[in-house]
């Protein structure tokens, strides 16, 4: 190769399940082996081996007490250890094979964070190691999740971020692609558990991909706004099932893009939060919703209705997870006066996603129609730019899921 | 405290089986927290959890396949990370009851060594993290056995090295002591599994400590080495039995370090190698032995017997396992012309050590007679400053340690 040929770049990444055993590493170094064959450089990003992650937090919970959380920066080079391990596996797999590999930790691998631990943010990446261990020929392995802290130490990334260094690793290094290999063969319409003509797409654009996140492919939202932000295509495909997967990438006009609906997504996580007599001035939301955001929690959904004597009652979604620890916080708050607050239930998000809706008007009466044939009724309404969401009860979920993918062809091949 | 006044600093070690649950690691933390209480500097060196290296290796192995060995850079780095577990789940710990603690790798505790991965020496330690850890007031957990390349990888310094660690962080902070706590209470007389008579010891000089070092403390013998070269005092003791253990120190004539044998120490773990018909000239034993010393196998007692005929029987011992490999070598070298190579059988060493042998010449002579009344039989003699060593049947080992337990009165306590 010449000095003005620059290598194609590939960065791939395996999940965790992908890599629970050494038996699965070592197809899956059969695999790279195959395509180091063709030439492109090739740079790995591997997960922690299966369980490992929830077994160090475990462990740290044990020795920490049931009274106290354990210290985030002792927890961050903790969980670091599991792709560490991962990582120099698949480089000892990839040799016996013959090719040349090295592992990199994220600190070797010139990945800079910010010193927030368990959520650290990519700052930037230094390609000079990665740049001279492709230049001599070897496969690349990164330990995904982690990085070097501004203040010397090792930081995570947050959990399911090893696809966040994949596509940091694609971006710094210009790869024509980042690939994302997992125990999903692809994007699909919907959840196919949910609703059995569920098809798998071959495409779909970056904001579709990040409403559809909590969908069956389950990638981390922050590794698909990097990506779309610098036009990195990704690809979401099977580990071991030699099967198209999904392609994300900028939305070109293609034929399924111009798709009015993509997808479906379907979000079963969800409760409602009812604070009633809420005195009715400027500042209330803010006022209640603080001390929630102080505490992390994400609040999705959100709805005021004035009665008519001069209080509102304020309405919002939270995940189950936060459900108590949102009410407490409500109650516990002193910037507004309110009657009561209270548990809403247990509730549902089914959503409508695709680009394409932008300028159609006739989607949500579509939805909301074919809804009420199927007997589901929807508590709350959200919409962006590219989705309409419905809240519904959660055991509405099929009925309703079903109904939409009938109503919008979604199992309609192009 | 002024900037005159230097704070007095304690290192200690605690080995995998003390470390090998939550459990484990909670209760040493309490201890650790106990022990800092009293104003002095500690920098605590852990090994891996457990079986975690074992763990660790037959994943390199599994992954690796049958018919060829891990990379050693890339098990330095697998095999760093059970060290990395340990001591931040330490940290986390001692942090439950209240105390500040940061857990550093070898490379943060900077700790430098040469590239020889796997069996690592270390270069120097650049305390200036450790002082300033120290300054303000935590407690300093160190993950063992690891240190950075000059290549800037991760290095191991050999099975056992978290003794080393330990010796070597004492060394370069000046530490009052090094304290070692382990599943033994201390350095025994002889091993009391075999000589139900032998007695904890009070107190032994390194080089007796080196020659014993096969006995029940199984200290890592460049450990000690390493603090008879810098003087530093090593106390041996139980990791959560509260008695007294031994101290390992420059060997001041104390009350015990006067007696002539300070202990027994057996290896039950020696073969007999015999190539007879050898051609008797200058450099035959170098020309047999040079095979072996490449491939890393230790040869000790050598014995050669020039026969009638012109040439000579050589005899040689090796650790059971590498004799089938020693053997193959020795037979398959074209240096040196022999008649026959032949596994001599199993036998043990059996060794009587002591400074104070070096100015009297009558313990060899009760050592044999005691043996002799015993009914043992003695195959091969060996001596060194302070040691006589009898390479005995294996099966005589009980009697032969017995015997020499009672003749040189080594239950008497001082």
């Amino acid at each position: 190769m010449t000095e003005t040929e620059q290598q194609s770049v590939v960065v791939q990444k395996y999940g965790g399940s992908s890599v629970s055993t050494a038996q699965k590493i070592r197809a899956i170094a059969r695999k790279i082996c195959e395509r180091a064959q063709s030439g492109v450089g090739l740079v790995v990003t591997v997960s922690a081996m299966g369980d490992t992650t929830d077994e160090l937090i475990d462990l740290a919970n044990a020795v920490t007490g049931p009274d106290l959380s354990p210290s985030p920066r002792e927890t961050d080079t903790l969980l670091s250890t599991g792709e560490l391990v991962s990582s120099t596996l698949m480089a000892m797999a990839i040799h016996s094979f013959g090719l040349d590999a090295v592992s990199l930790s994220g600190q070797q691998a010139g990945i800079r964070t910010n010193a927030v631990h368990g959520s650290a943010r990519i700052a930037a990446i230094d390609t000079e190691r990665l740049n001279r261990e492709l230049g001599s020929g070897k496969v690349v392995i990164v330990a995904g999740f982690q990085g070097l802290g501004d203040t010397g130490d090792v930081t995570t990334l947050g959990r399911g971020a090893s696809d966040t260094t994949a596509v940091a690793l694609a971006v710094a290094l210009s790869a024509e692609q980042c690939e994302i290999y997992t125990d999903v063969d692809g994007i699909y319409t919907t959840d196919p558990r949910i609703v059995p003509r569920a098809r798998k797409l071959k495409e779909i654009g970056y904001e579709e991909m990040l409403e559809m996140a909590s969908l069956g492919a389950k990638m981390n939202p922050r590794s698909i706004e990097l990506a779309a932000v610098y036009g990195v295509p990704v690809l979401v495909a099977s580990t071991f099932d030699d099967v198209p997967g999904t392609l994300i990438h900028r939305g070109e006009p293609t034929m399924e893009l111009r798709r009015a609906v993509t997808g479906i997504a379907i979000d079963k996580n969800v409760v409602k939060i009812i604070v009633r007599g809420v005195e009715d001035r400027p500042g209330v939301a803010g006022g209640l919703l603080r001390p929630l955001a102080d505490a992390g929690i994400s609040v999705d959904v959100i709805v005021q209705n004035t009665s008519d004597d001069g209080t509102t009652d304020f309405t919002f979604t939270v995940g189950d997870a936060d459900a108590q620890r949102a009410l407490d916080l409500v109650r516990q708050q002193q910037a507004v006066k309110f009657r009561d607050a209270t548990h809403g239930g247990e509730l549902a998000k089914v959503s409508i996603v695709g680009t394409g809706m932008q300028n159609g008007p006739g989607y949500a009466a579509t939805m909301f129609s074919s809804l009420a044939e199927a007997g589901v009724n929807i508590d709350m309404i959200t919409t962006s730019e590219i989705r309409i969401t419905c809240i519904v009860r959660r055991d509405d979920v099929p009925a309703a899921a079903n109904a939409l993918h009938d109503a919008f062809e979604l199992d309609r091949a192009d």
